[in-house]
């Protein structure tokens, strides 16, 4: 079979394109940096959606929907706000067209100005905590547990499918308490919920941590953090949970009368995570064969391919597969019977291959007449013959043994490539030659992580949370230090 | 109890008002026509979109999703298209701001203004003929049967909550087809599907028909819609599909080669319903004590209020409300067991017969002793004591008679509120006095439809599917006619 893939040792950026590409993911669309989801993509997100959803119910929020534009003296109302987030975005100016005097096409009316241009919201805490102030009055109106599942725009000059596009899809959780200690339990908890998102379903490890007042987020107190290692080295940054203090309750004056009767400003969470964990999903496990696709988030859990000459043959085979089918379906999971008969057995199973379908069976003739069928996994590209009868049951341990296997296989992955590091020389050394998560002592200022920055490219991802204590000096300044803390390059 | 709820005879639509305010569905926010659907009133959206989504999948679609924005020239590709969409629409002209140079705020930076203007999606024909194009080549490519769950912006000057806002949450599905019949078989599916959705979930008797060409979507062959009946005798369209022929596909130039080896434009549909929806829910069933909601929609379907004196009382009582509530989730209700210790059960009474829960359940003392609970039913405000052994089986059953009941009621509403009429005269007093759906007979051109609605602010609704065939002349030119149309005053 003909290569359908740049190989990862060839180009891992061009592996990641060409798999976004053929696996029927994403593409690019006539509107610079947005892309359009394609229907098997979107199915993988579904699944997303729904996990993370039931989690977030599951831990007591709520979802609501809240405009997509933003006034924008909305943005700039909280200071670092808008520093970081106010400047590349979508500004609409006007609200009408008009025919072109010229009679070809439309024009915008230029009567039609709005008195104050809407932002197309980049992130939605201005706009909600603008709202929030109608909603609380005294402690019995909180906690507010609020998700919403939406679109927002980022106007990126470089842009690459999933990873980076200018309009992207997300959940933003916005919640609104009476403490200090209850909103940081709530920014600690959702840090959770992504962390075992991230390892139970999409089957990848995170290391969980805290942001540097560099890479905080725009209006957060503390950013908390998962971080994901990627095939060729780099860290995506997979999901983050901040805790805002009384900042947005501040710039938008959202008070409260306490227990005590006392008017105190409101403590705020905002915690988010994106269609950038499909290109997480997608680099943690594929192959140069295609995608791998961890069973828990597989559109297409089990595909059984019939092996035929005659339409005799696969009438015969049809009555084994379809029960097969409707066992496993019982079961809850998503299975196909790919009888088309104008493709080839060949070909499915290239496509299935592509498209990361975790098991695949084939039937022929002979499997009826011994009872069996040949199973293969896709993380291992193994196959086996197995008995046909009792065949559902091995399954589901098949599918529970895949997602624990690709899983393992990351973690160790991630261990080999997790070095620490006690010189600025080695430590630049091993980005270049290894690349991985690299554990280095830091002096705690801004700016040494700058320099770092500016000379090697590597970030700090993260200070893990319960983060082994131990002395030892900056690598780079020589001053004391507590603790090593995670520098790797990042998408 | 104050009345929390302006009485629909004193004012309908200030009733309708309060009702989606103090009912907690959704408010105005901060940005001119836009909404904040609050949790309660997303609730049931994403219940309406748990059916719709099973139904679609159940019809063969998938999900994908398309960009938020469309280059301004996509819009004027198809020639009605344009005359009726793009107009009133969000347009977006920049993308950065800059620090306001007087050190106040922030302003749109002249330098970064889009070469050509993107629109904010008013509905999504245009980017989506423009991807397909990519994806056809073939007969083997089609059909394609994609839908999106999206928000879209049309820029209305008079908005009200659900019915008419600028922006808006919907799906709109885009089909692509091989043949005329298939898009025409399609089309009619969908309204299908959705007028199954309106009677079985909404509970909204609606009629299916065939719009005008006054009334058509721009850009269509032909619309097909469900038309509902409020309270008020106002029609209501609350879904619609359309053929669209092969204008979309000549406008962006779509081909396909067809079984014959012939090139062919591929024929298109596109169907959607929106938030919309819960305008018709809230108007259709609901009264002066606040929402009725069909069970079937219901974020929540049982509520059980503990009725005590002493923490011991509710100790005892929350022992038989949990075992209660664990057996009606086991069956898949969503059953609340309201023991907040604040509000008292008379608030608690109104509050969710305000929110339309369908059954409350209230257990006291009394009742553990006799072993019996009080059910009382939103739809008829009756309340009856039964029997605790057994009660889960009851309460299913009551739930489906709610429906069934709140559904007969609409149907019956509709059948008197529908008057045949035979003379322009009759017509008018009719809409005056009565309103409804009128059925008359009209000569079948633009002119008089027109005429008609400038003279009288009524429509023609839709021109029912299989409308029963009868002679009869134009109540307004005289002409000859062979059915009677569906007319009404509409929101
Ligand atoms: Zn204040
Ligand atoms: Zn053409």
């Amino acid at each position: 079979m003909a290569k359908v893939l740049t190989s990862r040792s060839e180009s891992y950026s061009q592996w990641y394109n060409d798999l976004v590409l053929k696996a029927d993911l994403a593409e690019n669309s006539a509107v610079r940096g947005c892309m359009v989801i394609k229907p098997y993509g979107y199915a993988i997100w579904e699944k997303m959606q729904a996990v993370l959803d039931r989690m977030f119910k599951d831990t007591g929020h709520v979802n609501a929907y809240f405009p997509l534009f933003i006034p924008k003296s909305f943005l700039s109302k909280e200071a670092d706000h808008v520093e970081g987030f106010a400047k590349e975005c979508a500004v609409v100016t006007h609200y009408r067209l008009m025919n072109s005097p010229d009679g070809k096409g439309v024009v915008v009316d230029p009567q039609a100005k709005l008195e104050e241009e809407l932002i197309v919201r980049p992130t939605s805490e201005t706009i909600i905590w603008n709202t929030y102030k109608g909603w609380i009055q005294s402690y019995r109106d909180l906690p507010i547990l609020c998700n919403q599942w939406a679109n927002v725009v980022r106007w990126e000059m470089r842009t690459r499918l999933f990873l980076r596009t200018a309009e992207f899809l997300w959940q933003e959780g916005h919640t609104a308490h009476a403490t200090q200690a209850e909103a940081m339990t709530e920014a600690m908890t959702m840090l959770k919920v992504y962390a075992k998102f991230a390892e139970e379903y999409l089957a990848v490890p995170v290391v969980q941590g805290v942001k540097t007042a560099n890479e905080r987020f725009a209006g957060a107190v503390e950013t908390y953090t998962i971080e994901a290692l990627m095939q060729d080295g780099k860290a995506l940054q997979s999901g983050t949970s901040h805790f805002l203090g009384q900042n947005f309750a501040k710039a938008f004056d959202v008070t409260f009368t306490n227990q005590e009767g006392k008017i105190d400003h409101v403590w705020a969470t905002s915690w988010g995570v994106s269609t950038r964990l499909m290109g997480a999903l997608i680099m943690a496990h594929s192959d140069d064969n295609g995608l791998v696709l961890p069973p828990k988030l597989a559109p297409i859990q089990v595909v059984i391919v019939p092996i035929y000459k005659s339409m005799e043959e696969l009438d015969k085979i049809s009555v084994v597969a379809k029960e097969l089918v409707a066992k496993l379906k019982a079961k809850g999971y998503d299975v196909k019977f790919d009888d088309n008969d104008k493709k080839k057995p060949g070909w499915k199973f290239a496509e299935y291959e592509l498209k990361g379908v975790p098991v695949r069976l084939a039937i022929g003739p002979r499997d009826l007449e011994n009872g069996t069928v040949e199973v293969a996994r896709r993380d291992t590209l193994t196959k086996e013959v197995m008995q046909l009868d009792g065949i559902d049951e091995r399954i589901v341990s098949l599918l529970d043994d895949i997602q624990t296997n690709i899983y393992q296989k990351a973690l160790d992955f991630r261990a080999a490539s997790t070095t620490k590091v006690d010189s600025y020389e080695e430590f630049q050394k091993v980005l270049d030659e290894k690349g991985g998560f690299v554990l280095a002592h830091w002096d705690g200022t801004s700016e040494t992580e700058q320099r770092i920055k500016d000379e090697t490219k590597a970030t700090i991802r993260c200070i893990p949370l319960d983060n082994e204590q131990e002395a030892g000096v900056c690598m780079v300044t020589g001053q004391p230090s507590t603790q090593r803390v995670v520098f790797a390059r990042a998408y």
